[in-house]
């Protein structure tokens, strides 16, 4: 452990932006990051550090709140920059930020698309210049891993993305699903998800007790899982629902073989496609992951139940959204742009 | 069951007034009520019935909503008007809907005080004039049933003072209790209690696995419990905490007594003074009730254990704030002025 | 209101028992039931009325508890036995009940199936004879209700099948889905379904916080959902889950169509189907039913959302399990056989 | 950081021991932990490692798990033995484990009372020898803190006691409460304090959108707490309740002052108290903790609001008692006896 790098927080005022903070000041290679804050981000003038925003933080993350501008970050000699900001924000700022020299992470889903005008269908916001879009890295590590050390902006995946992505990729690579049978994504989300601003969807009396289905065929995570997957659009059924719980998605992913397997034929595929890769937990043939194993953690953990068929197959993904489907999967990233081993800080 | 009544609801569109609404629909001697929205309490122009603003009463609560007036009101020929409304507004609705020559039943805190003055002081709001307050039945029928078959208004009490004005005035009244040496009276309510209106404080991530204390000696309801009790502010004090639950308070009451007792004593003092009273339930000596025993319900559990010194005493006291500590209270004093049985409908 | 029915209900110490109580005891052409407990239900001997197990009911509902035995509810009187017992009880004692004479609602999985070597092979308890099974009649009343006026024995359906079945129905009879794509049902349940007996599964801490799936392949209910859509069990595939509430199911469906619809024909089919039966509420495309709109109702909320292509269904079909998935629906039942309209007692 | 500490761990299959196995696998002055289970703590011959029992671990704590002796430990060459085990347990394991030259932390109740009659009365289990009471040291660092480094045996406290103590010793100690009006402490915990065991009274339908106090009276932790503050026991009610959440505790304390007192004295004189005592953390006058600021950490917030009299004083006291309240307290009090700064590892 030889040096120590610098990162900035831009935005780090919600849900996400907690996380990350909370990641970062724990993490053993990293120096205490730089917090910037946009105008208006935090009308209220008082806060002038961290704990301000998050009275968890007395005592340990007092660490100083500083005004955003390009320059000011540009000037801090930061190694990286990490944007925790809205859709519309990320979009005028990363462009900005690269100009000037930084390295990037945007959490938002501005840069997440290989071709900018899908962004503009499904965020309804104008689209990012090729240029930038192009150079982005989708940041899966486990899977586009080798671009991420020499990458100057990731796109830093959706939560329920990440979650269908890496238990679908497996399978799809090896050319074992009868796409055309259909494939459904069934999953669950907590609130933290739909983030911190007040809103009738989120009041506790809305959510407590209760569970509903959300945005069915128009959430804006669908043309992610599309993208890397390679499913045809027509074949593959996302949806979501909440949970009455405050973190953590529970993917239920239904999939027909193309012919009949054995059990220990796919958790072995499974086991294959991810050795080496900390973050990912198989397991075993038969047993599924819940919730509780992967909350306030950077896992994917991935299980399934094969009928006694061996053709239909019931899969189950699990992540923390603002660990693995978010802030942690920030500093996975980061970790791979700075040379560090993936899971530094992660555990 | 020979006639029917019919009342009118105004401004039927939170919590309190979806629970008025369905103890209303179900009343076996009420006709549908008459719902009255005022302006802008419904932006959207598309709310023509209940089952517009409430979904759950699809199919059985299609009752149609009309445009407020305090002249359509008067001429719609009710019995009794019911004002589900913020304080402001009952404030200023209220002398008008008596001066048309309707009785009131009000759910706000506007006319609680038989001296306006208390109201101006704790609501910072305009104080109510003499002529109403005085007038005024303090509705909570177990104390105050005399004076409601008459009454042209209602004030419909506080959640929290319902909780402990009961637990506390058979013991005052007897003349047990060592006022001097304090009271302490410990409340915690679930998040119905804190409005529909979406707020940081109501934020299900704010409330999921949290517990906090708010407005310490500063709750607009302590000036309900001293009224009706008639202790002295200083030896009285009050304090609310915010639970993880949709509905429901337990009031922990912590009184010394002025000589030992024994706790059949106490028991059977209870049950003397709420002898009669369906509404109010004395636990046996020891046994505590909880939340879960009156959700849903009109009932007040009560419930004691008294110290083995005969003189620390802990009392329990549980409501649903929708229920005995709102709706239904409010039609539990509709029953008295419209000469019911008092828990007609409310069980 | 000319006349009132008096039933006996068994084994009413869980919570479909709890909620079978509550609505009978305030059913309104209902006399008081008679509550039977078995020996060793009970092992506590001061259970001599329903308040002594449930104390929610003091004061409204102290019906007294008998000791059961076959010859005790023969020699009663009552129009009906309801039994809320286990499957291996059920299986037990409803010959003796119908040999006694009695008309019969099992709550049980003991008699739902046509073929008593379905019950065999799923539950791992001894087929029931054909003599019974043939004569059931599956009370879904929505389907069957022909029968049951004339039955003698009921075999109230499971919580997932009600909510599935319901929601299959329309679409497969009217012959328009490509059941050979597969026909996808991923359920979710309140923590009410596993029962009242303390376990690891239901422990507060195993379940706040935390979702899962369970029983993938293996469960219960997947027969009955077959025999009553009648699909191939190879093209459905069933899966359960544990929400961390108390009461509520939800089932999202996914339905490949075999030729494309307008959302306008899906809804009208719904409606047609269900027309006249007020159990059953119909939402408009587009709009998605949630577990709180049906929590403590009777109420199957059907909707649905359809894809651009009009070939790809998703419904949503919520209820309560212990409402129209047991308790509710049991009632609903009796009302068919005492000649009442099938809601009364159930708004 | 030149050297690391090993520790033995004895009895890790409870929430408890979960949280203090992550707590020390992630210490950064500890090897990893030897983990020991008693006979027939795990009837299952499977658990080979601690991610057997806790599967949350799997990947990164897998550590194995050996069969509990006194020789083994001994043997083992650890430098302290931890003993989260159940209190008749520790009555018999601490003084042999001792006798074999082992150190000692043990989180039972066995070991926290000067007099062993106390336990005795208490616990309704054989009293400790005096051999073995004189010598351990109360751990709870914040006030005892000079014993540990030579202690050989420290008597973990319990979580309740450690949030009222903690809260109430500043001005007791100050001479400024005026007891003879009496002490009010109405404690409320989540669920993970009442153990892993599942029980009717930690089914999750009986938790969940319910609130009940216990014990009333009765606490085991109540000898604790009047032995550390030295408050005459008819002075001083201590009250507990049971939160719908998992963890934390929220304690609302209620003195009265011997003299009217500026909230700038009261807060100064907390500040002073506690200063240089990392984990303690004090609130500004007039702002209150909440449990979610606690959660997961070591922390101990404590903030107040004094009366416009001066002399009506609530106090708020906010730890999570799994960290502060039992394990994390248990590794603040290993770090002193191997002379680490106090928070290592518990940030």
């Amino acid at each position: 452990m030889t040096s120590a790098a610098r990162v900035a927080v831009i935005g780090a005022t919600g849900y996400v932006g907690f996380e990350l903070a909370k990641l970062l000041l724990r993490h053993p290679r990293m120096n205490t990051p730089l917090f910037f804050l946009r105008n208006g981000a935090r009308a209220d003038e008082h806060v002038r550090c961290l704990a301000d925003l998050f009275p968890h933080l007395r005592g340990w993350g007092e660490a100083p709140c500083y005004p955003f501008s390009v320059e000011a970050v540009a000037a801090s000699g930061v190694d990286v920059a990490l944007l925790a900001t809205p859709h519309e924000a990320s979009l005028a700022l990363v462009p900005e930020l690269l100009a000037a020299g930084l390295r990037v992470v945007d959490l938002s889903g501005a840069f997440r698309f290989r071709d900018g005008q899908t962004f503009r269908r499904w965020y309804h916001l104008p689209a990012p210049d090729a240029t930038w879009t192009q150079q982005a890295v989708y940041g899966l590590p486990e899977l586009y891993a080798e671009g991420l050390p020499q990458a100057r902006l990731v796109a830093n995946p959706g939560c329920y993305p990440t979650a269908v992505i890496l238990a679908l990729r497996p399978l799809r690579d090896a050319g074992w699903i009868a796409a055309e049978r259909g494939i459904v994504c069934d999953c669950k989300s907590g609130v933290t998800g739909a983030g911190k601003e007040p809103k009738r969807e989120t009041h506790f009396v809305e959510v407590d007790e209760n569970f509903r289905a959300y945005n069915v065929f128009q959430h804006r995570h669908t043309p992610e899982i599309l993208e890397h997957t390679g499913f045809d659009p027509r074949t593959l059924v996302f949806t979501t629902h909440l949970l009455p719980i405050a973190r953590g998605i529970l993917a239920t992913l239904y999939v027909w073989l193309n012919a009949p397997r054995r059990s220990e034929e796919i958790e072995a595929l499974y086991r294959q496609f991810y050795a080496g890769r900390p973050m990912v937990r198989i397991w075993p043939a038969g047993h599924l992951p819940e919730i509780q194993h992967v909350a306030g953690t950077n896992f994917c953990d991935l299980g399934f139940v094969l009928d006694a068929d061996g053709e239909r197959l019931v899969l189950v993904s699990c992540l923390d959204n603002l660990g693995k489907g978010a802030a942690g999967q920030a500093v996975q990233n980061l970790n791979h742009m700075l040379h560090y081993p993936e899971d530094t800080g992660l555990r």
